[in-house]
């Protein structure tokens, strides 16, 4: 028996800023629904893309040499290597794709980084 | 220079029903935005899940022993070999996430059936 699942409320499950919730999975891909508000780490993920689509608020990404706006309804793939920073001036609700075998903060560990098993639970 | 997509204009570029567009990629995955009316054809991607994402309408996916009905906001990964037929009474946008190497009808050759090069056009 296959069962839908509805993104509004997947997002539900997420109480904590910058704990994302694995909600989904295709391929070797997972999706996870974040809520965010303030900013991460700086950080990349060698060898793994990152899709950010924003479905609620704004979020902007900072690179090293620029800074990308996304408003609702917005995406973008940080590719492979490539150091950013996730900021959220207000409460941002964002679905992630990338590989299950994603690390949170790439190599940086901080107090706010997330093991793939607290994602899942 | 990296740069967002809006979701609702890369369905701008969908003016056939049942032809998907690639609007972005993440690792082997694409993302294809396609627009669905009436029914596809029945087949299977072996070794391949495919996610349905309604962003607009309804969908109802066949599958051989059960439906499983979506509406706007909802999404469901078809996993890989399993027979299914997309079905949409009235116009329905879905977001679609598959590898890069997905047949769009999977061995089934119909007059719907689009190869990626046109899905890239």
């Amino acid at each position: 028996m296959l069962s839908p699942t509805t993104l509004a409320q997947a997002f539900d499950r997420v109480t904590d800023y910058w704990s994302p919730k694995v909600i989904g999975r295709v391929n070797d891909q997972l999706l996870k629904a974040a809520k965010l508000k303030g900013e991460l780490v700086w950080h990349a993920h060698d060898g793994q893309d990152e899709l950010f689509y924003v479905v609620k608020g704004a979020l902007r990404i900072e690179f090293e040499n620029e800074a990308v706006d996304l408003v609702e309804g917005d995406f973008l793939t940080v590719p492979s290597g490539v150091r950013h920073n996730p900021v959220a001036q207000e409460e941002c609700w964002v679905l992630l794709i990338e590989p299950a075998s994603t690390k949170h903060t790439g190599e940086e560990v901080t107090s706010r980084t997330r093991s793939l098993k607290e994602q899942l639970s």
